[in-house]
């Protein structure tokens, strides 16, 4: 029975993967950079992405979203006047709790990629399942916010291992919790040693400035595929 | 394919429909009343458990812990010397961003049913997969956390359609948050009508006897299965 199942992932991993490629390709042949951003429900994915990209330098950015159900994200981003697309997983396989390569290769006709220089996807709101499927990035990062407290990178290791940057977010909300910050990222590099780190408030906008850079930055890598 | 990946997740569901209802039926025979508790990641399903089931007038309370990996909130509820036992979903089927009604049924040995009166399941940190897959439980509750926003009982209506009661905790954050309460509740009665509700603050203690008095019922009530 064990072995079964295991096969059975495997399988999906392996298709997955396959697809995720073909994404990749398609990609870097319109040019653009994709960066597949994660979190905890309400940890502040689209929050951060309203406040950066609004105002990066030089950069078309677009955005496609990753809900359970609804467009309410979406919505909030498409005010920015960004090209945004909608992915409700509700009716997928295993459930509805990441997006895996498929998801996002039948979306992709509804973006206008050889116009972008950015992709950012942003996730369903999961700190386990989105990690075990790439869809054809070229990073990975995610948003964790200080409210969720200092264990969670020994608790989720796979989310804060596969990620190049860790965004911490709610610092505004430090003086009211009894959040250790500095136990946090003692955790953090216990799983990941050294990663990237940018603290900042969505709500302020303090710390964004980090994060615009790092996706100009990103926006201008040139392919590894 | 995709017929056949609907008819996996059917097998899937089958195979664990018939194991949750033979840990239900061990629950019923030791006279142990079962609780799945679900939440994101950080929302306070621990605290909550800390605060609560020290202090259960005349109910003998046990846990069992769900986590992808480390054992750290079984430490901080074993602390309450209450019999804990601990699931590390790691090696699990899927992922690890549920447990299941075999893994449950996995660590019963580790626990002295017969001696407890209610059985606190705390579930992986996810809103989406653990309202997939029952475990035997009598009744399901989640933790929400105000930090989260208003609009998480529309992208994640499963979750909070399952759960029989909810507890809105982090209620001491309210004055820092851009968070709409009355907003959320519309939103939960969008999605459950009516569902019991109790607002708390694990740090500060209020509303916890709320839970308690919820929990101490529960332990009571006579199995409908």
């Amino acid at each position: 029975m064990h072995r079964v199942k295991v096969r059975v992932v495997e399988d999906v991993l392996d298709a997955n993967g396959t697809i995720a490629a073909a994404n990749r390709a398609d990609f870097d042949r319109a040019g653009v950079r994709v960066l597949n951003l994660m979190s905890s429900p309400g940890a502040g994915k689209t929050a951060v992405l309203e406040r950066t990209l609004s105002r990066l330098d030089g950069v078309r950015a677009g955005v496609l979203e990753g809900d359970v159900r609804g467009s309410l994200d979406a919505d909030r981003l498409a005010r920015l006047h960004l090209p945004v697309a909608q992915i409700n997983t509700d009716p997928g396989f295993g459930g509805e709790c990441h997006l895996d390569a498929n998801m996002v290769r039948s979306a992709l006709g509804a973006l206008p990629l050889a116009e972008l220089d950015l992709l950012v996807i942003e996730n369903v709101g999961n700190l386990v399942c989105p990690a075990e499927f790439r869809v054809g990035e070229d990073a990975r990062a995610m948003v964790f916010s200080v409210t969720e407290g200092e264990d969670k990178p020994l608790k989720y290791p796979l989310m804060f291992r596969t990620c190049e940057l860790v965004v911490i977010n709610k610092l505004d909300l430090l003086p009211h919790l009894d959040f250790d910050l500095d136990k946090f990222l003692y955790h953090l590099d216990q799983v990941h040693p050294g990663v990237e780190r940018i603290l900042v408030s969505a709500r302020t906008g303090d710390g964004l400035d980090g994060v615009r850079e790092w996706l100009v930055e990103l926006a201008a890598r040139r392919s590894e595929s």
